[in-house]
């Protein structure tokens, strides 16, 4: 009989993978994923640059390249964390991977040993949870609220708790919740890590994407004793089928996550980097982004006004700044991955919050996507849903 | 102080990859390397596949796609297999990869806990032993002659050893020793593996690189109880640049494999898969592999021959029916580590044969690559070497 490692009785695939085949077929309107728009990619952008790539270094694109990343694409890299994030770096502490998802692979792998703590906000994302859960620690979730992690929470946990090796954290409208952390919040995170000298996980895929109000500084901004691990991504800015994202850490962090990338895949694809590179010389990326904001901006109001106007007054949700998400509180009564199957009876689709606390329970909740549906098929689907709500209401 | 996870200090970072730093420059005679000659690329014909990705399908090329690959290009991997390897397969049983190397990666996590024993030819890839490092299993060398893994020795290692998960080989081409298993090795070997019921990772990325002599079929082939997992890669026979490889295993052991690329990094590249599934739609990649032999057969035979003429009788070294690889063996006396240094003086390198046995001896043996010099320049890059190891007889 062929035995597995014991790590594999965790890891049991994702519930919102399964929910997404169901959820394939075209009739449905889906809020399930967290899917950037297709319609807004640049196609024929990235077909130029595919084919400048092609001409001036086909053979360079189609070769093996080092481990770190192709240098000129770390270099812009590094030039728009100065830019967007205010973070002193440069190409030496940028290291490609396959999507930020391999970020969260590494930093579980460099940190944690079977039965090590780590610590995230209740609720978290769902891919972290998996990718941490591959190294077998404990999680302690940490409340949140409208302003992000309590702080008193959070030192209390660290006062008490042995073993902490490493913070998980989404300042900026996380995934699921949509909210983002007040700058009070940033300071005393800030204050509390460098005391207790815990590295931490900041996982920034959405930053760029905010609709309105100002930007909060990253906390890699404010790291002055090399603790904070920044992961960014091409994924929601660009497009996610070349899989790129980055890690910015310390010199010393960084070496550990490079020897991490060479044993598990070597490089990120060439090619990919190349094209993206090219892309970057070629055209604005900050006119993209403005574009994805607008549509996405209107996305958002549109869902919340209907959602004002559907969902029945025992609800509660998010009001996200920017990002993909919002996140919505039942009824403790209503089970939401029961009223899923409802939801789904309907042709609409939305993913249950249960899956988003590593120790379970808070199933009166669930997550909303509204980046990849077009204006009127939101309101016909919150319509159906705020419906199912109401069928449910005691 | 931040602490480290405990497989970080087995993690440094390889020597080939520090190596190949210093020998990067144009004036080197390289046989450091394991790359594939990029002057065989087919660039015009990866520029048209692009061309046709984007024009056809260039938003789904862009988008998020699922886990286990583009199902087109699984089921040119199961045709491919069907005909190449007599591997009686289909695209369920095919899981896309970011690379061959993410499958040793993928291998270790699904079957080893921390001082689990894994088995692997004495020597073996050096890439597979960094991979396995990272879940802190033991190592157990079986040895090895020219007709590949010794099989009483395997017999008694199985019969004397708790805990044995894993078992690694490279019947073919074998990297870094350039020898192929006998047909009556593959026969004993099923013979013991069916009896002791260990999964077997059979890694194949030069199988189809064969310059003489008849096909052997693949372990994978004479599987009757879905012990075998094998790992293809396009890396050798198309380029390394789009990060592709494949793992395909029976259908429990590739669910296992499908979790770890979930929570590693989701997907390999949407687009990478997408313009290599064009380029098979449009071109012969048989034709091109017939290239590809062509041209290493008749580097292989240069660097035989050149060895022939310029290595002192105090050398041995393997012939390769196929692969990019041969080995030479010093005499004892010699390291060709130290030796490694003095030949870069010289403007040529090799790799030093140590870092391919896990439990570390052997210094007086060093791998040479013969796919990516030309001709003339394997002739001097051989004679200087030769030259270095006369100059260090006793």
């Amino acid at each position: 009989m062929v035995k597995y490692a014991e790590r594999m009785n965790l890891l049991t695939g994702s519930e919102i993978r399964e929910l997404l085949k169901l959820t394939a077929q075209p009739e449905i309107i889906s809020f399930a994923g967290g899917l950037p728009a297709p319609e807004l990619f640049p196609v024929e952008g990235m077909k130029a640059a595919a084919i400048k790539v092609m001409d001036e270094m086909g053979r360079t694109a189609m070769q093996y390249s080092t481990t770190e990343g192709v240098p000129a694409l770390r270099e812009k890299i590094a030039e728009r964390m100065k830019a967007k994030n205010n973070i002193d770096t440069d190409a030496e502490h940028i290291l490609i991977t396959s999507g930020s998802q391999q970020g969260l692979d590494f930093a579980a792998r460099v940190f944690l040993d079977k039965d090590d703590v780590v610590l995230m906000e209740s609720p978290s994302y769902l891919g972290a949870i998996n990718a941490f859960k591959a190294c077998e620690p404990k999680f302690i979730e940490i409340p949140t609220d409208g302003n992000g992690m309590i702080m008193e929470e959070l030192e209390k946990v660290l006062a008490t708790t042995d073993r902490v090796k490493m913070i998980y954290v989404i300042p900026d409208f996380q995934n699921p919740s949509g909210r983002t952390w007040t700058m009070e919040r940033r300071n005393a995170f800030m204050e509390i890590i460098n005391k207790y000298e815990i590295p931490v996980i900041e996982d920034n895929p959405y930053g760029e994407l905010r609709f309105e109000n100002e930007n909060m500084p990253s906390l890699k901004s404010m790291d002055t004793k090399g603790l904070v691990v920044f992961l960014g991504t091409f994924s929601k800015i660009l497009a996610p089928g070349y899989r790129l994202g980055w890690t910015c850490a310390s010199t010393e962090i960084l070496e550990k996550f490079n020897f991490m990338k060479q044993s598990s895949d070597l490089q990120a694809s060439t090619i990919s980097q190349l094209e993206t590179n090219a892309f970057l010389d070629m055209y604005s990326l900050d006119d993209h982004v403005e574009l994805i904001k607008e549509v996405y901006g209107k996305r958002r109001k549109c869902m919340l006004d209907a959602m004002a106007e559907y969902f029945p007054a025992e609800c509660t949700w998010t009001i996200p700044d920017g990002g993909l998400f919002t996140w919505v509180v039942l009824p403790k009564y209503i089970d939401a991955k029961e009223m899923a199957l409802q939801c789904i009876a309907k042709n609409v689709a939305y993913v249950p919050g249960g899956s988003f606390f590593p120790n379970g329970g808070n199933d009166n909740t669930f997550r909303m996507n509204y980046s990849c549906m077009p204006e009127e098929k939101i309101v016909e689907g919150i319509k159906r849903i705020g419906e199912v709500i109401k069928a449910n209401l005691k």
